[in-house]
């Protein structure tokens, strides 16, 4: 199993809580350092994102706030809160399921790595995976009924 | 005390922890329901800003994400994280003490909160609060030496 298709795990979680279904995993040196999903909603938390709650999870792993080297994996394009995150935790490489029409903050709406003022760079690879898109546009459609 | 003093005094606790110094408040129906100071080295997570804190605490408080209604005081102009969950978290009017030249998302190197997309619309009163300038300068100046 790859490193998305474990993000895509965490969605799936996501999705049977009714949450949004976003999964985000951490990987740095080869080993998974943290995996969350989405839990704004559980959680009553704005800042419950998937990628917020990985960046945590893996800072407390390493005990430090500095992931440099570490690459994240979410399935769905962050929004500009989780995106200037992954950049303030120095997070190097960033790999993205897929598009998000509404608040993508990767290139789709805005680009807030473009910016260059958190002195660090992420790359970012675009995965163009299906199953991550049709998985949010099922919740979505679900949720329009 | 106005609240800016207060998020002053949060500020300061910051400082005195070698912390960028920074503070936020937040009050909902003329009540203090949430006070943070950056916490970042402390915490050793780059989430941990006094924003994103202060927000945990209000939603915690309230049993709600939704902070509609809810203002925040905060000493710094805030980055594009910040900016984002302040917006995402739904909070009314954000009071700001002074501008943040290297990463301020409120206006000075871009504006989040111009953005249509996180179904909230976010009043900004700057303050111009020379306390909360010289506080900022003064930690920088004194880590440059």
């Amino acid at each position: 199993m790859n490193y998305m298709e474990i993000a895509l795990e965490e969605a799936k979680k996501a999705y049977s809580k009714g949450e949004v279904p976003i999964g985000a995993v951490i990987v740095k040196d080869g080993q998974i350092i943290a995996r969350a999903h989405n839990l704004k909603e559980t959680l009553k938390s704005a800042i419950a994102h998937a990628e917020i709650l990985a960046i945590e999870e893996a800072s407390k792993r390493i005990g430090d706030w500095r992931l440099n080297g570490a690459e994240m994996y979410v399935t769905l394009e962050p929004c500009s809160m989780c995106a200037s995150a992954i950049a303030q935790s120095r997070i190097s490489k960033l790999h993205i399921g897929t598009f998000n029409n509404d608040m993508g903050a990767c290139g789709t709406i805005l680009n807030i790595l473009d910016y260059d003022i958190f002195n660090s760079y992420v790359t970012i690879n675009w995965c163009y995976n299906n199953e991550c898109s049709e998985l949010i546009s099922k919740f979505f459609h679900e949720r329009r009924k």
